[in-house]
């Protein structure tokens, strides 16, 4: 049977996550059932990155095995048709046997969009934090500089996980600034569970001089979740990217 | 009575646009709406834009007479605490009594964005147009360079409209293109109905090869509505900016 990887966009306002649950709408959900509708088949699909509820992604990638010949095109637009308007298939491929969306990736980018500025938004308002009080961005950057590398993120993982491994190998945590929007993007070969929302909700509290930019060595030491800020809110995160060997995009 | 000035954020997407309308939701009449609770007074709001029922605005500015000695921080901070959250004040100033949010106008500068790229969009698809054919977009520039200038721009202006005077300046017709999104900024002394939306609408068709760059000086010379392309969505447009006499913003 065929192995189909999508790259899939998503507005993650209206569903609980990725991964589906009973009584609530999720984005595994959705894909699943244009599938169903599409082949008349009962596919599980998996999904790189487990996104939380409230989150976007412009690239998430999905794989499913399937026994129905078509090519990347078909799948493309036979899926575009039947997913709601809210999830939209970017490319599909067809992939070796062995592909598996969340195994076999090596990395991924994330990035998390703040609006910093007094005034609350109208336009867009669904796709970023507003933070109204003015931040520093060079003290935000300072901050972040501690926590690239291979560490054990245990500070900054959300609670009720059954995860075994705390240990990431951040590549990249890098701010860039555009009038009031401040983007951070996060690259790593994985990430716990809210990982990225709480490392921008302590760099935000760095931001406001809260916390200085040398106290997140300590915070990566104590291993301990209550020693790191708040968890910045989910609609200002987005899936960018996954990363696999082949993939010809395989940059930090 | 202090004439007070406010530049006003909104999601077009669920109003019938500026301009209060019996029984349909208007940005006016929640301005208004929003004044009234704020202050106890009925005031009448002139928008400088009457922007069309989907039209977004990142700078709409609205003026209003009122008999309230308030800071513009007061102003700012009360609207913004009543306005629904699609709507939203950036800032307000007092002004001289003659201002006049519509009728003391000197430009108005437009963007109207574009999604080019044959898979439908997800995230953010309430704030472009989908153009899923691809566009040549130099031939959309050269296009564009016919209609700057001072000319009669009947042929883009929408149908039953009272405006005596169809000669606008149009300072400024620029395209900028960021990945599979293109920009279109417009600037202008001032633009008849539907101006923007049917120059894009025309611009696109140049774009797809149906038409020549060189066609739209016929377009113009025309003054009839039927001789241009098709009015392009409305919730791809934004009111990005008004400048005044006195506006330190002054530039095309």
């Amino acid at each position: 049977m065929p192995t189909v990887k999508i790259v899939l966009e998503y507005d993650g306002s209206r569903y609980a996550g990725w991964q589906r649950q009973p009584d609530q709408p999720t984005i595994q959900e959705a894909v699943e059932t244009a599938l169903f509708q599409l082949t008349q088949q009962t596919v599980t699909v998996v999904g790189a990155g487990r996104t939380d509820s409230g989150v976007h992604a412009l690239g998430q990638v999905v794989s499913f095995c399937i026994d129905r010949d078509w090519t990347p095109h078909e799948w493309t637009r036979g899926l575009n048709a039947r997913l709601p308007e809210d999830v939209a298939v970017r490319s599909a491929a067809i992939m070796p046997d062995e592909f598996h969306a969340r195994y076999s990736a090596r990395g991924k980018l994330y990035e998390y969009r703040i609006l910093n500025r007094p005034e609350r938004p109208a336009v867009e308002r669904g796709y970023f934090w507003h933070v109204y009080k003015p931040l520093d961005p060079e003290a935000m950057r300072q901050a972040a500089a501690f926590l690239v590398g291979s560490h054990n993120f245990t500070s900054f993982e959300g609670t009720l996980t059954d995860n075994e491994d705390p240990i990431c190998q951040l590549q990249r945590l890098s701010l860039t600034q555009q009038g009031n929007l401040i983007s951070i993007q996060a690259y790593a070969d994985r990430f716990l569970k809210h990982m990225v929302r709480s490392i921008v909700g302590t760099l935000v509290e760095v931001g406001h001089g809260k916390r200085t930019p040398g106290s997140l060595a300590d915070v990566l030491m104590a291993k301990d979740r209550t020693a790191a800020g708040r968890t910045a809110p989910a609609h200002g995160l987005f899936l960018i990217r996954v990363d696999y060997d082949s993939s010809p995009e395989d940059r930090p």
